[in-house]
């Protein structure tokens, strides 16, 4: 499909070389990491402020053009496919940290700035960033799919993070959402309308964030147990203790095992749990008491310390890179990730439902999670010319989605829904909440520009209606 | 104004003595701890559960008929007040506490339930919910307003602390939103929608909240200042350090004073941080050691702890008292409470410049406040029948929201908006802003028949228009 040549001139007047047809630059924009075949866009924009995203938007809604903004495409539900084709905004150029206030914890940064290049600069403050999911994405992306990571339990998730935001509507209108203020009770709450909206709703531009002090003291613990639930009981009771444990993640043994050879490590290819400990000497110690003597009971074998900055950050690296260490596992495959997150009293179980699941597919399939939160992964293994290997994948996630919902849970904690999960929205909150979810998007996005076919299930009429 | 017949009829049907036009009942529900005038309602009901109030809301959407909804009647801004009569939806007798889950930390209950209610049944499993504002509110009334209270810099707001609701939109549709997950990122976050929408978009029917395990040790203090820029300073630096303070709360030498002789204490009158301290025995003393630091730099006159529990319980009560304190010193004045929120970094220039305000107004006012937040509150004693009393009160709460505005705050961190305040909302986050707001409230409510006249400012040419 090609672009309507009157908004296609529109935009190259507007942007010059930063308005894209070019192949390549189209194929970059048509995939991100969900194991979703690619689909390009007709163009990219690649704006540098504000007032241009306004101006993109308001040429593409009068002509009923879809709109995707893009970060850096680490998505993993499909977020950014440009389905129906159109335009996608990279919002790359737009990585500007606009004011650090030290005194207030906040940053306001455009949607662009990555969160490893804020990281650098809040350094320089003794300051971080608390929300840490797994790849360096941009702080605008991890707003607009509600991200959270592994400090969760600790710091909260993006949402608890983010202060006020700029964002720009379907039709071009930049509005202003929350305050500077720690709290505000003043009209209703379009900071958190707008986060984990996946840019169906606007586009984020700005964002104020919170940020805190770096911990006197950071410890970080690995524990190996002798079967999963052991890990998952002595994960759940740090927590339930209220331990202010600042991350604690579970790998499991097979996960392990492909760390140790992307990574060259050497840990124990068993259920592991990564754990790390932020405050002051003291209570930093009181915390590794505590921690220890409940992974004890729970048949842990000792706590491995690693306070030397350098051996903490090659810890969480390895963790980090569990993903990448899956595709390293066989060329050419893809890892469809899962996101399951259920209350807590309920993960143990869930966990060895979904591992026993995950053992009669015939699939390679990993497992780790943060289990702090109730909020668990699987990465499976997929070889994309497989139809067998899809249609084993897509039973155990479908399955996995359904054994969530059924214990209170979520089929995404942190991921999104994008394309790949719509199908389970009804399910999870019945049919009334996800029409009062459409009429809010009818309500800001009344052309359907926006993202379109993300997070909201066809209606049932267009599915009829569908080819 | 009396309802229409079919309407009060259909109810009296439904709820038989449950359906009330008495004129008591009606001047009960008329009125909030505001000092706005009192204006009835033409009928209350008292459902008793969420099936009944889906049959209300269709029957006065069906003939536009305002529905306000109504806890305990301890909103500050006048919320409850029915400008366009109609029928009050009274939720006290749905008052039952539904399910409490002590490994996951949460509870579901019903929206009329009472804080001090929940906590006491919370207790007997050695947990607490941790939103306390001053008043005995219904929890779903805190989630309507958007509540937070002394713990929120440590537990976070009503916000944070709700999982999912159920509520009744405008027609009478039931909405499930949110899991019992501790997080989620399925589909837009329709929970944080209808928290802090004080009833304009729906009728919160049920909520699960979180909760929290009572310390292994609570230490409360007080500490004296010699001036209030002093007290401010320290409760900022002990909050910008990262000491994880529970409480921290200011109140100045007059507000002492009114409590004293309210509660027949003997505090000292001077500005005074009233603080509490959660966590280990260890914990407990490492907090305390450097929060005592701190206030010694900044002159405060050593801690004075309180570790029994009645001890503590009396210097709460005095401090949540100070409302009705400042209402015992002149029978027959009302309280105008002011609830700006500023960031931390302004908090002390924006509470003296106030100070210095409220000395040239005539009026005994007096100030205190969540200062780990940046919330303070001033207390503004007013003759009701004297307008000289009543103008002077306008202008400093006006000359007040203005300044908290223009220090990038915001002009109710707590206590909402109501009818009082939504003369500010543009000023705050300007006209697109607010133009979602309405956006959002027109698609949700066609008829506009929930809360007429709260939160969003009268459209400008309903201004031309009105009599």
């Amino acid at each position: 499909m090609a672009l309507d040549a009157a908004l296609a001139s529109t935009l190259a007047r507007l942007l010059a070389e930063r308005f894209s047809t070019s192949e390549s630059v189209l194929a970059l924009h048509g995939r991100d990491e969900s194991a979703l075949p690619a689909r390009p866009p007709d163009a990219v924009c690649f704006p540098e402020t504000t007032a241009e995203v306004s101006r993109i938007l308001a040429a593409c809604n009068a002509t009923g053009t879809p709109v995707i903004a893009f970060g850096v495409g680490t998505s993993l539900e499909g977020h950014v496919l440009p389905t129906r084709g159109g335009v996608t905004l990279d919002l790359s150029r737009m990585n500007r940290i606009l004011a650090l206030s030290p005194a207030d914890l906040d940053v306001r940064v455009q949607a662009g700035v990555l969160k490893d290049q804020l990281n650098a600069r809040l350094r320089e403050e003794g300051l971080f960033f608390a929300v840490d999911p797994g790849a360096d994405a941009t702080i605008g992306g991890m707003a607009a799919t509600g991200a959270s990571g592994t400090m969760t339990a600790r710091y909260g998730t993006i949402r608890e993070n983010v202060l006020a935001l700029q964002a720009v509507l379907a039709d071009g209108t930049v509005v202003e959402c929350g305050t500077r203020a720690r709290k505000t009770s003043a009209g209703y709450d379009l900071v958190h309308l707008l986060c984990g909206s996946e840019g169906t709703l606007g586009v984020i531009t700005e964002l104020v964030v919170r940020c805190h002090g770096i911990p006197e003291r950071i410890a970080a613990a690995t524990v190996a147990f002798p079967s999963m639930a052991a890990a998952v009981a002595a994960a759940t009771e740090i927590v339930q203790t209220g331990i202010p444990i600042a991350r604690c993640e579970f790998v499991d043994g097979p996960a392990i095992a492909a760390v140790n050879r992307h990574a060259d490590l050497a840990e124990a290819e068993q259920p592991t749990l990564f754990c790390e400990f932020h405050g002051t000497e003291q209570a930093v110690a009181d915390q590794l008491d505590r921690a220890g003597l409940i992974a004890g009971e729970h048949g842990g074998a000792g706590f491995r310390f690693a306070t030397r900055e350098e051996d903490r950050l090659r810890l969480w690296a390895a963790r980090h890179n569990a993903y990448f260490a899956l595709l390293a596992l066989q060329p050419g495959f893809r890892v469809v990730s899962t996101d399951a997150c259920v209350p807590v009293s309920r993960l143990a179980e869930c966990v060895e439902l979904t591992a026993a699941d995950a053992a009669t597919t015939g699939l390679e399939i990993v497992l780790f999670g943060h289990v702090a939160d109730g909020n668990f992964h699987t990465g499976v293994l997929v070889d994309p010319d497989s139809a067998d290997d899809r249609a084993a994948a897509d039973g155990f996630t479908s399955r996995l989605a359904l054994r969530t919902i059924e214990m209170d849970g979520t089929v995404s904690g942190e991921h999104g829904i994008g394309l790949n999960k719509r199908g389970y929205l009804v399910r999870q909150y019945g049919a009334a909440a996800v029409d009062l979810m459409r009429t809010v998007k009818d309500a800001l996005d009344p052309n359907g520009i926006l993202n379109p076919d993300k997070v909201l299930p066809p209606r049932l009429e267009a599915l009829d209606a569908a080819p």
